[in-house]
């Protein structure tokens, strides 16, 4: 692979060129910014490794996604049969607001040092230019790719990738591969790579009551009913003070954690104290070290996002309330399904005397994950070892949301990780970054990738 | 009384032109407006019926009140000792807000047919200038007034009086009369002339509750604590479905009516259909009829004014809140206290495992009533019957708030009403008004009260 490394390294300025150019373009699903040329600009870096590249329209009006494909080059097809490697990523952006806290206009990417800034510039299109950088390599010094290649990039996973689930109803065949590579992964704060393998499902929607025409005085709190307060005795029934979620059947469908999950799991580093720090808390429910690992990775939640009703401003106003909601989002893990879960909290509503209680909005994630068994995650973690020179802590689980149910379960492919990410690169907030370092590694790893995939196949 | 009445009458355009002047002045004290001029303007007005005047500066630099007095004329100090009745009004009014909604300026009195529209015409301006009225007319035809009369004219009544239990500490003496007439009364829809004896107390506070030192992405569902779950744990602990307060001791205070109470309660009329009508909801709290409305009149309540946590704007953010902070308002009932329900709500929280729920920015009015049995009360209603020949609704309490403790029971006076108003007078909202009628009814009322109160005294 040396002469891979070398053309990726020699080529490094050209390659971060290209994912500045695709920073500078904003691609902002949240405020439909962008979406005029980014998709464009991302089809043409597709097209510079020499993929085939269409702008694939997506149910429902959302922003394109961006899909390439590549068939392996003539030294791997003498091999005979060819796999398919799916890179899954995306080129939409989280908002870059506030916009004061940034040191940097957030669309004008700036290099100091061995950082380079700007909103993308780590989550996602670092990864995106990280395996292109690899594609090109194995085209320009071995004439062409070690397997076959598809590439989805797609524009709406910052707000939850809602018409993901058709788009791969309508055209899942064309994204079909036999092993996929998920959006990020990299390092963490001790150096150490990082896979994981699995996302969190999600349940969110709006508890809406309302119970008069308008507001009322407040002396009237006698004998008029109060939305706020039913409200707040819905939402009480809901979840204990501990987080146990008190919805008839709500843990029914979840898997226990496998052996090997149970294992890896202790395998991970202890966050306890960085949790309480980070979040200003002397206090986490679940205690410390593995118990508190195990729940925040594998047990579902209820959340209040928000809650409003009333007057809210200085000083007393002593109204009762016309109307009263919340948003809350529940966090799936497997085999639970948001529908269903759908259904208990309506059922749970119902059979508490909260038929006034309207639930809107309701919109789902279904979990997944990869068994840590796999072939694919063995072959992964080894081209991990090999780059950066240690063995990778696996999580079984996120304890976040993505879409990995509609590739790893619809489309059927185990999924795992790598990546250019890195703690300090502070995606989602402002001053997003990425060292030159972490791109090196990641665009490195992305061909080990393929090319021991090129060689094993899927296992 | 035809003598009085008659002047009343004659000087009737007079009367509403200094009402107007009143009104064109500004003295909106939630907005701190007008306050240079109006003390002054009030002032002027008092002096204009003989009464020696003092604007009376306010603790903690609160908007002063007008204070004037007067000595009983020579016929009435001929029958020897002379008793004292004090005015209670206010010349504070509510903010005109929403502008948009006023078909005239509000601070620019019209006069459409029998009626005349401005901020505070009848409250309580209105109240004010027909009590000026009847004062003018002793004077100027009898050459003197039949007792001895106070003139309280409060500066920051629409904003809860949060001055005026320690003005009354300081000043109580000079204030001090035998008997008291109340802000304001009137006839109901109906045509029925209404006595209110009684207001309720109440206790407003925010609860606040913080447990990150800031926002947290709403995976760590699982393992922060929330400070949304634990306000809304806390305040499903406070109050029942069904309106019942939790709180340990919170009725214990409470007196029992009186079968005087019950009485009147049960002599008025129901207003069910009413309320549920106003309010747009089929349910009310506590049935219908007497129950309902002795509910209404006579019992506590805990209301939340209003609740806000984390994010509430368009769509979905899958945030876990720092911070949530509610409202509340505690209505109080004789012989509740404000500080007591205070404490016990502090008690009731800390029993509960709420120690992390701060209370802030409690504030407390006392709930005061006269019994009805009271000669006063009969010589009040004897009037009005007699002004508006039918005999009076009598409501032992009002369900709403105003600082009658600190003269009913603190100056040991007993209080009664009389006054301008009527439902159609729109008070507190936009295009507020008063009939002519009703000004020439409430100032002829007050008249009749101050020679009957001449000639019978305190009873």
């Amino acid at each position: 692979m040396k002469d891979i490394y070398a053309h990726i390294e020699r080529h490094l300025d050209e390659s971060l060129e290209m994912l500045m150019k695709l920073v500078r373009q904003p691609s902002v699903s949240a405020q439909n910014l962008g979406f005029d040329k980014a998709p464009g600009l991302v089809k043409s870096a597709l097209e510079g490794v020499g993929m085939k590249v269409e702008i694939v329209q997506v149910p429902n009006g959302g922003k394109p996604t961006v899909f390439g494909t590549a068939t392996a080059g003539p030294r791997a097809s003498a091999r005979g049969k060819q796999h398919t490697l799916l890179w899954y990523t995306h080129y939409d952006v989280q908002p870059p607001e506030p916009l004061e806290l940034w040191e940097t206009p957030p669309f004008e990417p700036v290099r100091k040092g061995d950082r380079i800034f700007g909103r993308g510039m780590s989550d996602d299109k670092g990864n995106v230019a990280a395996r292109l950088a690899a594609m090109r390599a194995f085209q320009e010094v071995r004439g062409g790719l070690p397997s076959n290649i598809k590439f989805f990039v797609e524009g709406e996973e910052e707000i939850g990738s809602p018409n993901l689930p058709a788009l791969v109803k309508q055209r899942g065949r064309d994204f079909k591969a036999d092993v996929c590579i998920w959006e990020g992964g990299g390092r963490n704060l001790s150096g150490d790579p990082v896979m994981y393998l699995g996302l969190k499902g999600i349940l969110t929607l709006k508890l809406r009551v309302r119970r008069l025409t308008g507001d009322a005085h407040s002396s009237y709190g006698t004998i008029l009913p109060s939305a706020t307060w039913r409200l707040v005795h819905a939402l009480s029934t809901i979840r204990g003070d501990d987080g146990r979620v008190l919805i008839d059947g709500f843990y029914d469908a979840i898997r226990p954690a496998t052996k090997a999950e149970d294992d890896a799991l202790a395998a991970l580093p202890d966050e306890t104290e960085e949790w309480k720090k980070t979040f200003g808390t002397k206090e986490l429910m679940g205690g410390k070290g593995l118990p508190l690992r195990k729940r925040h990775l594998f047990d579902p939640t209820a959340t209040i996002n928000g809650i409003i009703s009333g007057y809210n401003g200085a000083g007393m106003k002593t109204v009762l309330p016309a109307e009263a909601s919340a948003g809350m989002d529940f966090r799936l893990v497997p085999e639970q399904r948001p529908d269903d879960i759908l259904r208990k909290l309506r059922a749970h509503l119902d059979k508490n005397g909260f038929k006034d209680i309207e639930i809107e909005g309701a919109t789902g994630v279904i979990p997944a994950r990869t068994p840590i068994e796999s072939p694919w995650v063995k072959l992964v973690a080894d081209t991990a070892t090999e780059i950066y020179g240690r063995k990778p802590v696996i999580q079984p689980s996120m304890a976040g949301t993505g879409p990995m149910y509609d590739f790893a379960v619809t489309l059927g492919m185990p999924i795992a990780t790598s990546g250019v990410d890195h703690p300090s690169h502070k995606i989602h907030a402002p001053n997003e970054n990425i060292t030159v370092e972490d791109f090196l590694l990641g665009a490195k790893q992305a061909a080990l990738i393929m090319e021991r995939f090129g060689e094993q196949g899927p296992g």
